[in-house]
């Protein structure tokens, strides 16, 4: 996941959410052109609790994310409100192998739509690139993505009915 | 859609992102506990440019929330990183017909774990609640949501390929 564009106001809480989200859904890594020093913290903190091994990657220009990634074989995935419907895209995208997708704020140069080989819009309202990575991310994977083991962890949540049960296993 | 428990940090980004995201993906009404004047203006604002007619009521305590929920026959959803997987009770949530669904800040009370017919988890990983509430809506509705139409509106967007096209219908 590469996020493109920041807001003028600092938006750690947001960064942070969408790396969380891709974490959590399976991206190998996610590039930052410029974070927080925290946003890097928490992920790091939130890999050695929980597993996995997200990789952070900052400061490094998107184009070359996107030159790179491309020259990897990768599919660029641009998600923006004013792409085409993911419904209408969504057998392209189950047939790629490997993606980078992008996540503009509200900053995204033009050159993003025209670097992208998808622009993906879920739904064409406004709402939260953090929704639209995580059901493009869930849709792309069929769902599979829910399944995923983490590996060691120092943590463990067992799932439960009705209370919060966290082993250390 | 409601939110229950506000972090002490006020948080306004994620919650106007919640509610973005219900409204996108087709709820009729958000209950929110207490919330800035701040986020009920972007709401109404967004209604009123983009189309749909979300409701936002504040201020109504959780509890009313949920009893008058389910006295209106509602099963309650409550997502959480501690419940039963969404893959696992998929089949189950699709039958529902009217549905609230609850989403916990950091402070939930217990009581809300009990009060819930669901205790659902979007992984066991921790990541964002925006992004959990957009999959379970998502999912509930089959996809189905996406193709909505928010009627009349002052401004919409046309699905471009690698631009941005905007109307006034």
């Amino acid at each position: 996941m590469l996020r493109v564009g920041q807001r003028y106001v600092r938006d750690d809480r947001t960064l942070t959410h969408l790396c969380l989200v891709s974490r959590a859904l399976g991206a190998e890594a996610v590039y930052l052109e410029d974070a927080e020093k925290d946003v890097l913290g928490t992920l790091e903190e939130v890999n050695r609790t929980w597993g996995g091994g997200l990789r952070v990657v900052l400061g490094e220009p998107w184009k070359k994310v996107i030159r790179d990634a491309k020259a990897e074989g990768r599919a660029v995935v641009h998600l923006t409100m004013y792409g085409m419907p993911l419904q209408d895209r969504l057998e392209q995208l189950r047939q790629l192998d490997r993606t980078l997708v992008v996540v503009g704020g509200p900053k995204v140069p033009g050159k993003v739509y025209h670097e992208a080989d998808y622009n993906v819009a879920v739904t064409s309202q406004p709402h939260s690139e953090i929704a639209a990575l995580a059901i493009v991310l869930h849709e792309m994977q069929n769902g599979e993505e829910l399944k995923r083991s983490f590996g060691k962890s120092r943590l463990r949540i067992v799932p439960s009915e009705t209370g919060k049960r966290v082993i250390e296993p």
